[in-house]
């Protein structure tokens, strides 16, 4: 259990990488709001495999069907929104020696360990196509949010790859820009310099780790649910959730440790009729809810477990064994790790709008 | 909602500073479990204002009652187990001024944004004593775990205070160790150094914030339930709703960003019948399941917000004000933390193996 | 696990009846919702046994403390409010038959079964003293509705106590009615019928079952989750968790299964802007949601298990053996579960209403 | 929300009556469990319509797909079980009246009230072809219930249509005799009376209620949850949210209320090792714990409402109006709503038994 996500936006998602298809059930959509596949598959466009050079060349050519939940005319119904996307492409021939020898670093060993049983081809429910499922519903997500608080957006974008920086303030970062590089970084330079240390990777049959940041604007103040469902506790459920994630942060994050509470505080003020921090060391969440300033956090990527290296590691028969990675892979998983940051924040963020609404009194 | 956390070990806390007390109920707690107050008050203990210098004056000599869910031989009945703690020594008065102003970097602004009302006196819900609760349950937690999984163990500590940092490989330390000194460090003369620090911030009427360590031991392979509740996730949701917590890693973290595939990959090797990895790079989590290897998380605690000097902030009837920070606190959460961060580490593994339990085909 | 009850609206009870006192708490309450705890104790009285001659000498003059999530001048704060009720009077020794021999039809030896302990005295968990927390609850529940939906209201009376029946339409039955006689009836006639029934049961050490009817008037349309939780599967969860509860009808109930579609069917028809329904076969909910009409429910109550005439039975070490009654029962549990089911539906009507909060669109 | 039933084996179904298809997702179901699609379509065709004449000629030809969780070589894989059955026959034009004009005892006037919209062909996520998910997924808990208790059998049968009522002995009906007539009753002449009855109605154009009894043999003593999640509690849910069921009893239901303790009570003895009750007027389950007796209950079901009839009734623009029922329906609903009946069963016993394996200590 637990392929379920969220309180009130309930999300089930679904699929092996080569079984029948991926998806996702979402369970408590409010009716009347305007969704089209469209609006979707531009969402799984930015996670698909193959959108440059930059990543895996396995064409995964994904188009979602909406099955249920959604009237002729394109608005939600109210009732569980079940989003299908099929499997093609399914080379299972590249996985056979992952049949019965363990890949380190990746979730071969544990799912045996947990279920006595494994699909091995392509990783099974492990493969990073489970996140389909994340982007689909991240989209509806938003498309939510669009007509409950219009005012509100998610971006994200990778701000290291291996040691390869882009220092750019985050109140000043442009979609546009982000999404004009296939490295999904803020700036041109770092772009170029993250593209080159990834192609280098990737010639050496290596992989890349990095940083990706995400920044929630125009949040109203008031979200998030004290004590265990926090803010940033379920954000950091939910960036932890995505494979490879290894850390989070909210604000001031682990640099907090080395500031004085004087240079920590965040001190109020009055802009016109709105409370505002002069600082946002807090990253926007005060006591585990929103405080109206932009919600920061900062989420590490470990490098590619999947190497075109040979390694040592064991069978299932237990047994010394080494193994080569085969098959196409991302020698960095951070471009396209962008968008699934991004619907995990909105399915986050969509969760305690709606809990924010069912305790009104007013 | 949320002061619900847990799937199987369901715990519910309640309770203000300065409310009639503090407690928990634990539905789903496995019956004929040897429990005592005594287990649970040591553990209470070690959270506890005032049992060192270093700590704040307040005497708060909480003692639990257990009300219900536990036979008159100590036994656990598999019902319900409520736990209470009184309030005692509440001086509401050193906090009137609290009453219409807001604290910075406190939750006084948000509680009110999003309850249009707050119980102001010693910070309501958002005060630490909130996390006795969840002691008093970690306790419990741990009481079913030494019979379920007895070999398993939790231990945290303070790794670093400001820019103190306490250099010990994880699997040295020992527990004697960490109580031995008031801060809760792995080693006396990291102990002496930041005792010295927090001292020093605490004549200045500042504050420190730093780094816990956390690690489970001899967790069994199998635990964590991929894709959303996978065991770092969990973990991370867990400890991002401990009150100042602001980062989390597991394993590399974000130390990950920086390394290659072919530098963090953990190998994999047999060490008799056991399946091991050479390296833990992957903090003993892989595809969100536990496969053995030590459980390792560092949390980020940002510096105590309340301080002894003046601040600007504004009042909740929107008007500029300053506020100086009174009564007694902690200039330091962490020796206090660490504790709680062991607690809520119990009350996510015991979670994972009456998960792990319920779905045993064999 | 399952003492909890409830999505959003959500109730934690515990206690057994022989510890130290009874408690609920509710995760989930809106904020700024006048309660004062006189509220809770009129609901209480209700319950309490020794209110008549009718019911059970027991004394148990339970009296409510609000622990938690109420601010000091009476509002609540959004934060889990947390109750408790002390145990007093309890005399286990009139009990110790029960140690290890399983009462006929109690819950004895079920518990044995499930859990491999119990506290035994006075029924532990299974004793109806479990309902003080849904009483207290459900008073809390209805000053929310109050607020949220003040033309709504909840009244159930006795129907039914042995074959005597008390035939009333149920739109026209008031609550000072059903309050001015000691079996909480719809008339007076009845009463006196089931009083003497009542009273020669008793004399016989015997005990009697019967029907509560249960309406919720005025509620909106538009209450109700299908499919799962649909209204009246909600309302039947509730009432059927209810000890003693064999059985609940909504609407037509049994008797739809002797109708034609055309009898059974309500017509639509206008009444000023309102839509209206001609019959209310339907019990107000269609499709699992409400449609304005009057919510009507029927619910089965076996008679008292505990009678004073010598049963056989067997002992915890599987031998045969006879057991008496002893203690003091209520000969029909009825007059006192009136309030029990009126706090259930309470619960299940203002989960639905902040679970329609949610989703709102508009 | 709340097309999500189940605590730990939980199901989430989707889908309109003229959508793309209709499925379920089922998150939580143990690993290595037998599982064909052959199996699952055996019990939809007991559900399908068009399976004799006495139910709608509608052809609905439902084959399932097994998306996700089953590996090649029909082994559950624990992770999500995703079912697909895609809508075929599907003729819009014959419901072209119901866009605007609200049908009597239909769901069409709550979900315009509850969501604003609604798919109004086919009854949309209120049709009947809704259960086709339930179905499905209470294949797949039979399967795991072969493994994890074998003994355990679910069997349900038609007891009344109308007034006829076929007197059987619960202990006494065979699936095979159930199974041979197409009404699903116990015995041959009931079926013949049952038969004519349907008949009848059916060419007047009117419709019939009936009762169902289910039981639940060989089940071990020791599950459900109290206090809110009793075995008869969460049965009562199940049960309730199938859609036209009216009423729900357990054990002796409203028979209960006119017998005296004395009658009512059942006895324990030992039978061998086994604790044994003499009379089963519990229906095996005691204090919300079944205690090893078959767990028995009636459902009561009311008549179609689609009649082909001209019936009083208003459209979604308020206005006064009249219907007669076009399309192709059943009669009566009760000999198709068998299989429903016991997939609900076997989910809800599904789910108590992992939740017992999960809190097991020995």
């Amino acid at each position: 259990m637990s392929s379920t996500f969220g309180v009130l936006f309930k999300i089930s998602t679904w699929g092996e990488s080569h079984g029948a298809g991926i998806g996702v059930v979402i369970d408590g959509c409010p009716p009347r709001i305007p969704l089209s596949p469209g609006e979707i598959d531009a969402e799984l466009r930015r996670r698909r495999p193959g959108q440059s050079d930059l990543t895996t060349p396995r064409k995964e050519n994904d188009k979602v069907e909406i099955l249920s939940g959604v009237s002729d005319n394109g608005e939600t119904l109210g009732t569980p929104i079940a989003l299908l996307v099929r499997n093609t492409d399914a080379r299972s021939s590249a996985y056979d020696e992952m049949q019965h020898t363990y890949r380190p670093s990746h979730a071969d060993y544990t799912y045996d360990a947990k279920y006595g049983i494994r699909a091995w081809a392509g990783g099974g429910r492990a493969s990073a196509r489970e996140t389909i499922g994340r982007v689909a519903a991240g989209a509806v997500a938003k498309a939510v949010m669009h007509v409950l608080c219009p005012q509100l957006d998610v971006l994200a974008w990778v701000e290291q790859v291996g040691d390869v920086r882009c220092e750019v303030e985050s109140d000043k970062v442009r979609r546009e820009e982000v999404e004009s590089n296939e490295v999904r970084t803020a700036d041109a330079t770092s772009a170029l310099k993250m593209r080159e240390l990834i192609t280098t990777a990737r010639s050496k049959g290596d992989s890349l780790g990095g940083i990706i940041r995400c920044v929630v604007r125009n949040a109203p103040a008031g979200l998030g649910d004290p004590v265990f469902d926090k803010l940033e506790a379920t954000l950091a459920h939910a960036m932890l959730s995505i494979p490879a994630c290894k850390g989070f942060e909210v604000g001031s994050g682990f640099g907090s440790a080395r500031l004085m509470g004087s240079e920590h505080n965040d001190a109020f003020y009055m802009e016109g009729a709105r409370v505002r921090t002069r600082t946002n060391h807090s990253g926007g969440i005060q006591g585990g809810i929103s405080n109206g300033e932009d919600i920061l956090m900062r989420l590490a990527f470990k490098p590619t477990a999947t190497i075109m290296m040979e390694q040592e590691t064991v069978t299932d028969a237990h047994e010394m064994a080494t193994l080569r990675g085969k098959g196409r892979h991302d020698p960095c998983v951070l471009p396209r790790a962008v968008p699934i940051v991004e619907a995990m924040a909105w399915l986050v963020v969509v969760d305690h709008v709606l809990r924010q609404q069912a305790c009104k009194t007013l």
